[in-house]
């Protein structure tokens, strides 16, 4: 797939990128690190809790991992931020995620020709289609040509 | 530090936690898994364009590092999602960074006596006290008297 410039952002379309496993072994590492709460690191207390869950954190980072997956490494230039950053059910280990990404708004930068603000609203689902974790990134994005 | 229960949450007041120290070598690793943006990952591109710098998550990870300082870890349940999050400016290898969390709003849940849902206001800085991150978190807290 060719870079995805400003130019190429319809909003309503939408990208697919995945799956992504979950790995028993990068969950619990990653929960140990940054989030070390019992049912993210402690599988004798998620046994009796219905099994080792994700942080909400490591739902964002395969998010962040999967984006990466897509043509757009040399055309964003940065996040400003995230907004309505939900994180509907946990994943488990063994889950095949899937990320949609789709277009939901766009517009030139006023102060600089050669780029545009993009808004793209992120689902993370599993393989039954549940929704794990979904947000909205606003993004600063390179124009393909910025005195067309 | 006794635990925190959602009775001694006060709005209004607030919390501190760090300093964390970024360090370049955590940085890199963090950045080359989730998030290997050049300006995160290439140090020869970084010495060109004024330093390595963090990605927003990475941020958003020692956010909860720091939280995880704090007597929360029995009494926090569940966050339901962040809203507002800003990645204000980059920190980078070498920076001091501080969280100051404050409570903003309480309420007991209307379907289970024994928990409620706090939100509070995140903001990360640097020593020189810019807000590098900021966001809103919502959790699901518990009581320590459900009865009372």
């Amino acid at each position: 797939m060719d870079d995805i410039y400003f130019e190429d952002v319809v909003p309503g379309a939408e990208l697919r990128a995945g799956p992504y496993v979950v790995l028993e072994s990068e969950l619990m590492a990653f929960a140990a690190t940054w989030d070390p709460m019992p049912m993210h690191v402690d599988t004798a207390y998620a046994e009796k809790h219905g099994g080792l869950t994700t942080p909400g954190l490591y739902l964002l980072a395969i998010n962040m991992r999967l984006i990466h997956t897509l043509p757009m490494q040399r055309t964003v230039i940065a996040s400003f931020g995230y907004d309505e950053v939900r994180f509907h059910r946990p994943a488990h280990p063994g889950d095949a995620l899937t990320l949609t990404m789709k277009w939901t708004e766009k517009r030139r930068s006023k102060s600089k020709p050669d780029r545009g603000i993009v808004v793209s609203h992120h689902a993370l689902a599993n393989a039954a289609g549940e929704i794990v974790l979904s947000h909205l990134d606003t993004i600063l994005m390179r124009l393909r040509n910025p005195t067309a």
